[in-house]
């Protein structure tokens, strides 16, 4: 059977490294002194280029990673009282273990199904509406995750119709966009559109799975809910010393457009995977693909010589669900490879024990 | 059509006031000067009242309310990023507007399933088995609500199966006992049996629905779990100054039993209630009447009629779902009139706008 | 040597109990059901008294105790990375375990000095100039004690000058009350003329410590920072289910000037008893005695007899400072049996070991 | 007037960049894909070396900051009613922005004094024996910052003090070594003497301040504490996804011994500068050098003129002090400018304006 190409997997984009632009931005700002915490000229040209990025002003704090940026960001729109609508399948419910909980010293996620991953308006309206008494925590904000958890992403339709009733019901707007860019590449739309265009108060960006080390950009475009927000981020141990190796990064990803190609590379080795596995007997699409993963199901035993060849990837407990995700830098001759593997394997027929199921966050 | 008796209504049992016995203490407790926030004569007779009911050595606290007992319980067994397995009808999860995940700086409360509001072993298991990563809260507790929220009450069967899954889990257990009177009685069985003997580890032992002005009594049977807990009162302004004034209606409470008599007599009022509703047409039982509650469900037109007539309790968005509770001091007049006054609606006709519903914890 | 008359002691005003006109009201408050959590019409009433006591609209909340009514009203202004400017003797600095700490998640006490416990425009100015960077807690609030822990009283023209500096500054101002009652009586002011006219934006009322059993009123008279604070209180387990049972007494305490009386009792006392005291060899004033405690130094040996012969008061560690605190029902008798006792004790010899100090509040 | 060499300052050890030792592993991390979380070779790899580096087996975490280290490893020991005792200018007090309460819910600093920025077991015993009342946080650890924020470096022996006194009254250790690698280099001991064998439970060991890019390790000794760490990091949002790029810089640095020579020559650069700048008349040395840190009190006019020649340092409100840092890569020549501007500022006489004091942290 074929073993993964070198190194590469199709476990996470968080297996991907750093990518070249970054890198070489990384390089350049280790040269000489720099005033520390952020005062540095490297994160005033970040902070300009997302600006550029989005086409508005807006006020930019960068923080070491997801979980942080997000708990962060709703901290400071929810009190401990409130509460947060998201999808059943949202990140910050499976995967921060409970950190937008922590930080916000108890705010509760309210959990609202949909297609494909997708919270509707009226899952949010029916969320809302259940209670409106003062023992339950009160709803303060719409958290929506673009891409989504499951690889699909919001249209500009859907997004403005969430956000009609967001603001029909008083609530803010929250925005996951660890994988951003992979939507806007799927889309062909420009940053504002699907940002504070449709409503989105606050935009957590994502770096890190992009081609960065570490560091995501919490962008409030409603700059009211900032208010002291460096004082947030200092005391959650979210402020870098040395600011500039976080900063300016970003400005590699985000000069000459690398984070757009970075992001169009990896939905279209997820295209790519989608189109090799999905004719082989046996395999079902779950979602759509429309960034850069594809889930599908596969028997057991598949899973099984997959994972005995060496090949790691996520898995659903007992459904033979499988994640396979694309990165800024999966070649395809990994994910020819993969096909392959999968095609290999199916072919066998020797019975397999159950896979263990754990996080998709890895 | 028939009006409430008197004031009397079957929305709550926290309508009712403070029986007799336990304000009698009230007055007798405020004769002179007493030392305060514990020390007193008052507090260490109702502390070892307790011990007496269940027939062992424990340590006690008490509190003002319910949310603050369980909360500050289930802070002493979880921290921050730890979870608690718990029936989504828990009062916990439904009416502490987020108390447990305040107290504990972000616990999360895993949701289970189960028949008549009945967290079951397998439901346990299956939320247990679910995530074993760090990227999701770690289980640490299962609470049980013993009666549970929709009046039905836990078999001595039932716990020490969901003890011996708890304790092959390595899972401590909580009890929400703000009803324990009411399945006690309903039971018949001995505190202990349905507490410490069946691997309770803390237990909140409700005061205030079965005839107490204020006052919950934290239990813990396992005293490891207690080590400091008279400072986490006091930092969370659980600690009563005037302690004696909270104790000494225990004492009311607990002596000659008017504790269970209270209970019996509740029960026996939400018997008769469900007697006398059952019959009628239109009308369906929801779930078994095993306590002092009674959920049916009725036509909204009948609901909204019973309300015009000044009857208060509370209802279920949308499914005409009603909950009615009795109390220590429910007359029979009370019970006679309503189920008349439903009868009466039953027979007319007119259409209704919808009920609006709300917390069941009014 | 004197034995304390009955069971009085002067070791602190939560020693007392609930005096007539309060304890009258609960039992009247004990008649029917009435509607849970605060929507009945005591609390409507007493709600309505306590507007009338400071002739203005404002929003009350009635909570159990001090330590969450500070906290609560605290964390209602602060965010965790916010700090709160208060005397170094407060009492949320000094007796509530943290508690202001926990409720806002971490807001920080920055503490002050000051001549007979009362913090100085010059003290807040300076604390508040310290830092101005975001590696540090930022000032939120001034917190001010009334009557403060050592028995003095703020006069207007003081509550003047710290309300023009904190304006200045940007800083709220919350006034811990719970002594209100005596520093009224002592300065002969109207309620106004010392809260909302002296700039303060939220007041904790306390009712505990002049006649009540449990329960103190949090009085927002800038309803903007009472925003959602229902919510606060119910998650933070500060929502009594039977509310009646804590508003009614304060009714009974507010009709009729009883609460005034009271208060006005309680300092009359105070000031017996240091008129006994001073002249007496050995005896040293240490604070001004202007509301209902009195501060004196006295030797080891005499705090060592007075102990033995059955007296309850607190000490400082080493100093040989005692804490005599009177109550809205102290007696003249408990007065003079203490003053004897003192005599008697000092005019004796023999050495004795030091005494241990703890807490002040008790 | 001489101005700063390049661009090199004397303001802070986080003005320097990452040494070529980390970049080269940086650099070499950055081949390949690699599991994500910390389930990789290059952070197996640094765990060992810091096992090697303090001679025995412990639990490491790394964490993004100095922040998130201190305040995630004292939440690991304290529960929100407790305290943690340590000098007035640590750290933790004077820098974190409350970090230590928010991460723990709340608990307390108890501020002790000490000459040379120390605490002393004297200090620690005082404030432990002040209070022990369920009133005030409970003392659980007592925290040293080694260096201190002064510049002054803990012996053995009176870290064996504190080690005794700490034990015998049941106090946990916990050691601030954001700058250890200094202290070390300055006391030439092993890592192990003035660590676990000095009684620390856990300590914080710096990487940033010593020539990484960010990160710092929470290493235990006592490993009992670290009793799910993984989900505390996980949940406060400070788990790196793609951990290698923290960790293997911390191999960079470790590996031939690189530390130590950086903390070597920054000591080195520190000693340089004082023997320059004592000797000039108006210069006052105010603490003794024994890291990498001056303090002297230079006359405002100065000051003003420094600045104003583009020096940056941080200075204390009113009092003339000056804090000046020295680094792993400062230069000779850097040091030599600093000590000519500064003999000749003084040697000029225009009066100036008092400087703007802040945050040493920067």
């Amino acid at each position: 059977m074929n073993a993964p190409t070198d190194t590469q997997q199709l476990a996470s984009d968080n297996y991907a490294g750093i990518c070249a632009e970054a890198f070489a931005h990384l390089e350049a700002a280790n040269a000489g002194h720099a005033i520390a915490y952020g005062d540095d000229v490297w994160t005033a040209r970040a902070k300009a280029a997302i600006e550029d990025v989005f086409e508005t002003a807006c006020e930019v704090h960068f923080v070491f990673n997801g979980t942080a940026a997000n708990s962060l960001a709703l901290s400071a729109i929810c009190q401990s009282y409130h509460s947060v609508i998201c999808h059943e399948l949202a990140h910050i419910e499976t995967d921060e273990c409970g950190g937008p909980e922590f930080f916000s010293n108890g705010s509760k996620l309210l959990l609202g199904g949909g297609a494909n991953g997708k919270l509707t308006p009226a899952a949010v309206e029916a969320i809302f509406r259940k209670r409106s008494d003062i023992h339950y925590p009160k709803p303060q904000a719409v958290s929506l995750t673009q891409a989504t958890e499951v690889g699909t992403v919001y249209t500009p339709d859907e997004l403005a119709a969430l956000q009609a009733t967001a603001r029909r019901l008083g609530l803010h707007l929250h925005m996951d966009g660890a994988r951003l860019a992979n939507a806007l590449a799927s889309l062909g739309a420009r940053p504002k559109e699907i940002t504070w265009q449709a409503g989105i108060d606050v935009l957590c960006f994502g770096g890190t799975k992009n081609g960065l080390a570490v560091g995501e950009a919490v962008v409030f475009f409603n700059t009211a809910l900032a208010r002291d927000f460096a004082y947030r981020c200092k005391q959650a141990g979210q402020l870098a010393s040395k600011m500039r190796f976080v900063s300016a990064p970003w400005l590699g990803l985000l000069d000459n457009d690398t984070w757009q190609r970075n992001a169009a590379h990896a939905n279209a080795m997820a295209q790519r995977l989608a189109k090799g596995l999905e004719p082989l007997p046996g395999v079902h699409r779950l979602f759509p693909v429309e960034a850069n993963s594809v889930f599908v199901s596969l028997p057991e035993a598949v899973i099984t010589r997959l994972h005995a060849a060496g090949w790691r990837f996520y898995t659903f407990i007992g459904a033979g669900g499988v994640r396979l995700m694309t990165s800024w830098n999966t070649r395809e001759e990994t994910v020819d490879a993969f096909i392959a593997a999968t095609r290999q394997a199916l072919g066998e027929t020797t019975p397999a024990p159950a896979a263990v199921a754990n996080s998709l966050d890895a």
